[in-house]
């Protein structure tokens, strides 16, 4: 397929984008172009689209960016065998080799070659998209295409809430971004009895709330600890999900959680943190668990199924649905915090 | 049971301990009195000899220490139904509750209302110990006395081995310990494929070898990450077994493993330590281990048959095997350095 | 404590029961009388009441029936430490013995030395029970007493729905009686995305309507497989969990299982059944769960958390809740199937 | 690559082969053509030669037979992205489709479109085969031909071993054919303490002892839970490996295994079986895994390190190492059961 479209791009290496008109992307034989109809705004764009030191040093100008998106099939390569036109589609970003340790292994999440959506080739905030067939997946027909565009963070949500069973367990969750309350819809499905949110942002608190949680706290007026203890017969929870990045949410999940607890962390510092390990983390047998991507398929099979089935209703979490010409204003929000996933709404606007 | 005994003590509240006469203990209803076999020198037991911060926080002078120990009941009180005179035994030292939440959920080494023997009453470097019934362990009758009184430590081990299986993995242990040189052993009988040591003392890794480590490296020569890389092809450990409490060590273990992998710690660092878990936890989706005591009693069920099907030879760990009178020759080399696990014979010597 | 009780008797070898005065039991020092609130009808119960095969060779008669149930501590024994008069208290059934393989590796509910409460001696039907303090089991404040007797049952199905999680799972309950019902609440608080139940009983399958299922099937009328089959896009459940020890059934569940998915069994066959191994397992790569007791006390906090909670409401369950007086019509009800869980109010009717 | 080859070929619907020229075949863009080095023969290759019902039903001639191998690559398709001449490779015979919900959740071993190598088209008795890119693996060099030939076996034997740790615990495996003497194997590396083999063939039995079994049992004289029971202190094994597909043996397996235990079930009964699913499943509380075919590839990499470490020696196990032309003594040797496996020399004889 061949003319233009319009798309979302960094033009030079300063702080910005541009919507603009470029050149439809083509397509290899082992690829799928697909037309977009929702895209939804990432951390990851907004650090390319602020221009930060993580961005200057991996994005090449000029760069589509976004990675989070459904849409349709339009074109297909000739080795392609699983998809065909008409499809409706999401993708996975991590795209892997296939052939190293990692993807031997069950990890191609952590894939040694991995090359990533909308940061290391063309982006989704455009009407048109190629995606290697390998990381192309088929939404369930069910699934309102808005919700299908923030399948991809809604897995990381996932598996981050998953790394263990919550199952009648009772949860903190640290940190109330976007990520943060799909995990409070996840984890509240997986049947957490209690489930504590901490932010310090009450507009973040006021999505979880409406995501589920049963404890909104703002470490600026409440003992994180304190509350936790009161209201958990002094036992503490069995699992804190670190989604802030935070030290200081850190070390208050910490000393929330009970001796032989878990924590997985997806939030991500941006500096070194200090741990006393000794008192922490071995002396209470806690287990630790780092959370980088999606589980390739599996997740995008739970998640589907959590979408198609309504136990999570992502609703309240999707703060902003935008056309692509308004995606300024999402970007500010995105920026400001004031909001939960931003979507973008390109074709058929 | 009365009379008087010789106990190793610490008579008062500076570094040292004295052999000395003391009354025999007499016991509870629910408790059992053992005549010491063997007994076996913890770095706790160090702890509290040199009179360390954390001992002068926690131990009540005079004291009788030692926690590691083999012998014979010789009483049992009345309520007790598992045990009979003659019984050949050792013991858990993590004295839990029971009723506590931990204990409920299948975690009391970790109970909330832990008393520890040696720490918080008397101790095992005596010729009589009482001990509760709920802690007590019935050996295996083919283990050798001097062998089933390091059960104990071996259990802190096989916890930090087998947290994840070690079958058909790669695997690093930093630190090379009288626990550490346990651990190897146990990781080999396991299936470790490849098994890496690292410690800064060329007499441990001799240890390390002779029980059964395919490489050992020192950090003052070797670039443990370096050479760790270029036996596995380039991908790393999947395994990292901390049991130096250094900081350095454990930044070289993260740095050593494979993306996916995982690390269980047992060292106790001394002081907070810093890490990048941005980089060295989250993006790698390392999983994190803290251990400490053991399973009651499903590792001393393992550990006990480890030693009776002999598929784990302590034998080159045990580098001490010394009579009670020689306790302090066995002091002067734990606190040195200069030794594996050093064992008193207290009965029949 | 002395004085006599009302307590329902099995008295002689033949079908029936007697509700009659009795003594008060005695209890031994490591035991704890209760004043029981409330008692609910096993299928155990029914096999006595109705003398079938087992209950002939097993139950020495005059004999007090009954074993789940609710209650408060009137007396302790003089070792007993960690209840006290007052105590609002449940207790497991299986008296372990603490000291048999089994019991050291976790596996208290199969000890090799197991004696049932209401089986192999003086059970809950009654206005006072003996229970060792070791199975005693401090119900949470919050939860009503009716509701508290049914935690012993709630836990078989909280072991047979959690053998692995069934977060975003699809699952199949063959048969809706008592403990069916409760496993179809607790599968769905737990995030079964779309739950079916089969039984030949209307009644029943409306039950499990109430408690949340998703569709229920009736073998007389439909085509399990197929419908599975057609609601979830021709992939078939991930999980089956037999409660109804029907051999149709167990065939039924398998076909419906997709390749790799789990069968848990609680549903006790009456006679060896047939499988093709090859073809319904193998091939398949099926995990076959066998459940029996439950978890001591895992799954007693789990279950208590469910119900405190109230995530999981086990009212639609709770079928009759009968004063001891009418405790035959709660038994015939139990009898004809006509029922979910029986309560018989014991005390403070 | 064009001209002909030597094949191992069946050519009419009955009983035998016939080793001639074919062509050499041609290779689909995403397929690699290899030189085959060793191949070896496995039970599926006897079913074909003997012409069973299986078989029959099946196999469509003329077919080439054989699927177990190791080469080297002498071509590739314009796909292929990862292999490239000369490399040292093996192949995964269950050639997965990707897409289903098996191969989305890591399950691909029990793809629901899968079509077999040597089954579903031609294999590997021949001088060159085709396979697609995507099932191939590259060796490690340090592997001996012949050994690298065995992995696709051997990982049958791993997941066998393997679906659940076998570290410190005693296993029986009933069936001492090619694989269950691997299984022997592996299962001592892993850590098991006491293993017992269980076959009517003393031939296999002396098979089994060299490959490192502790006890091994003819049911033809020994009474096999009676003497677990003896060796095992009263408590009987922890793990049953069924690998004979008898029904018998099945039995005398789930008796021998103590409750809380696991068997993992790899032989194929050729009947429907008859369970008592209450007493030797259900109230003993055993978990049974199906298991066919291996993890791709994460048992491969297992396998690999395996035999390149040399934990695993299955030099005992290959009994015959024949050259292409003499085919017919190793068939006639597997017909007969008088063999482990049988390995034949292709390229260099």
């Amino acid at each position: 397929m061949t003319g233009t479209m319009l798309a979302l791009v960094k033009e030079r290496p300063e702080r910005g984008a541009t919507l603009t008109k470029v050149n439809i992307p083509s397509i290899a034989e082992d690829e799928v172009l697909v037309k977009i109809d929702y895209a939804s705004i990432c951390g990851t764009d907004v650090h390319i689209y602020v221009w930060n030191e993580w961005a200057q040093n991996r994005i090449k100008t000029p760069h589509i960016m976004g990675h989070e998106f459904a849409g349709h099939v339009v074109e297909t390569g000739r080795s392609v065998r699983g998809f065909k036109e008409g499809d409706f589609v999401s993708s996975e970003t991590h795209i892997y080799c296939g052939h190293c340790y990692q993807c031997h292994t069950g990890h191609s999440e952590v894939c040694q070659n991995l090359q990533i959506l909308g940061v290391d080739r063309a982006g989704a905030f455009a009407e048109y998209i190629a995606v290697p067939e390998r990381v192309l997946w088929k939404n369930d027909q069910s699934i309102p295409a808005a919700w299908a565009s923030i399948q991809e963070p809604m897995g990381n949500a996932l598996d981050t809430v998953n790394s263990e069973s919550v199952a009648g367990k009772t949860v903190l969750v640290t940190g109330a971004g976007p990520i943060g309350v799909l995990a409070v819809g996840i984890a509240k499905a997986f049947g957490a009895t209690q489930l504590f949110v901490s932010d310090l942002s009450d507009y973040r608190l006021d999505l979880a709330k409406s995501m589920g949680a049963d404890f909104v706290l703002n470490p600026s007026r409440d003992d994180i600890e304190a509350v936790v203890r009161e209201q958990t017969h002094g036992i503490g929870v069995d699992v804190v999900l670190e989604m802030s990045g935070s030290e200081k949410a850190m070390h208050q999940g910490l000393k929330a959680l009970t001796p032989g607890g878990r924590m997985s962390m997806l939030g991500l510092p941006e500096r070194p943190v200090t741990i006393d390990l000794t008192n922490e983390v071995i002396f209470k047998e806690i287990r630790i668990y780092g959370i980088t991507g999606r589980k390739i398929f599996s997740t995008w099979q739970t998640v589907s199924r959590l979408l198609a089935s309504r136990i999570v209703d992502p609703s309240p979490a999707i703060t902003h649905q935008l056309k692509f010409e308004d995606w300024q204003t999402g970007m500010d929000a995105m920026v400001a915090g004031t909001c939960g996933k931003v979507v973008l709404q390109i074709a058929g606007r």
